[in-house]
Order: C-alpha cells, then structure tokens, then sequence
C-alpha cells in the first residue's frame, strides 16, 4: 500500500533519510507562532519587529525574538539592515516562504468555512475561492516588486 | 487595506467575533502531534489507539491519548465502539477532517520539495502535482465505502 511506503518507513528508529513530508512542513511552520508571524509579514505587510510585537493575538517578546530566529535559520525569512536606520532590521519573505502561499491559503479558506465567529468577509474568501492562483500571484508580485 | 482587516481587526483585546481564519485552523491541526494523528487515519488506514501508538515518530501515550480526545471535542474525528469487541474504539475521520485534505496535499508537496531528506517517493509526489483533486477523491472515496 503506497501511503505507508509514502510517508514514513517501517524502520522504528527511523533515520532522517526517509522523512515524512507533513512532518517536514509541521517543523517549520507547526509551530503556531512561526506561522502568524509569516501571516504578518506575506499580507498585512509588516516588516519590523516592533510590528509583529503588536500583532492581536498578543505575542510575547521573548517568543517573538525566538520565532524570527527560527524563521530566519530555516530559511523562510531574511533578515536585513534598514538603509535608512542601521540599527533597526527588515524582515522578507524568501523563495520557500512565498511557496507556502497555496498552503496558507487553504488553510483560510478551512478556518473561514468552520469558524461560526470568522473575522474573514466573505466577498474576500469567495474572491480565494474563485482565484486562489491569482491570489497567490497578487501577494508574490507585491515582494518581486520590492 | 484589506489584509489587515481581513486577518484581524485592530481591537487590541479582540474578541472571538472576529478570529483571523489561519489561527482558527492553526487551533485545530496547529499541534505537530494532532495533524500527524490525523494523517495516520486518512492515508496509513489506521483506526485503532494501538496503531496511532505506533507511528514513526514515536508519540507517547499521554500526549496520544489528549490528542484524540482534542480531536474529538473539535469535530475531527468520531471515536466508536468497535462491533466485534466492545472494549476497543475506532476512530473516523468527519467531513470537516476530509476538507483539509488540499492543505494537507499542499503540505506534502511542500515538505517533498524542500526536504533533501524526504522519504516521499518522485512519483507519487508527480502524481499529486498532476492530479490533487483526484487524490484527494480517492481518499474520501475510501472511507466514504466503508
């Protein structure tokens, strides 16, 4: 049967050459934070720290500054001196990160259809459901031009 | 801007009317453990505690057991009494569990690209790419059968 071939072997102590791809994902963005910090950055264009502090849903520091350095040493996010102010830092989206958008957006597309208490209007998740490709692209197009 | 208020309102104190749809799915799957369950049942056929006990990754039994019991209390799975012996349950995945297959899919092609580890075979990774819809088709199929 191929989904257990698929996704993991049958070894118990299973090596890393033979690694589940859900879990692959789920260690760089199962982390709750991890991935409200790149909602942050990919649509409500936020780029400094200060910004992701302030976020709803209430991130402490201590984790914030962690989170980043995650995001940063698994390759999802560079971070970048400000011209303008040396001692402040720019946050980007990388290559990796950007390919997370088809993901991202199920995932709103999930949480807007099971969530009674949705803060997501629905003129903007038919517009996804419609054109999620076209979606995807709009939000790409944003950082290519940047 | 839209982002901003699609994802979450600017109320510090926000209240659950208007929850941003990632972190409702992240509170659903956002647990590493919770998803890993979830894709046991969908893709390994697995149905019983003993089975999920034995995954790959090596979950213990404290957290297994509060898994399924979160899963259940979120809509996810149906845990129920097995026919033939009536001490042992059976867990089954709901409709709502069944839409998350395309974010499910998205992460596995995700995982399959960028682990340079990834146990996930060439082929079936092309063969989701070529056709996810129909994957995802016949994995309701299956259980829709039984």
């Amino acid at each position: 049967m191929f989904c257990k071939s698929f996704f993991y072997t049958d070894r118990v102590n299973t090596d890393s050459l033979a690694r589940c791809p859900i879990s692959y994902t789920l260690d760089h963005i199962g982390d709750r934070w991890s991935l409200l910090i790149l909602r942050d950055i990919l649509f409500a264009n936020k780029k400094h720290y200060d910004e992701f502090a302030a976020s709803a849903e209430g991130i402490s520091t201590n984790i914030l500054a962690n989170r980043l350095k995650q995001l940063e040493a698994n390759g999802l996010i560079l971070k970048q001196r400000y011209d303008e102010n040396r001692r402040r830092f720019v946050y980007r989206p990388t290559e990796k990160a950007l390919d997370l958008l088809p993901m991202i957006i199920e995932m709103i597309q999930w949480g807007a259809r099971y969530d009674p208490h949705t803060g997501a209007p629905r003129e903007v998740t038919d517009g996804i459901r419609m054109d999620a490709a076209g979606f995807a692209t709009g939000v790409r197009k944003k950082f290519a031009e940047q």
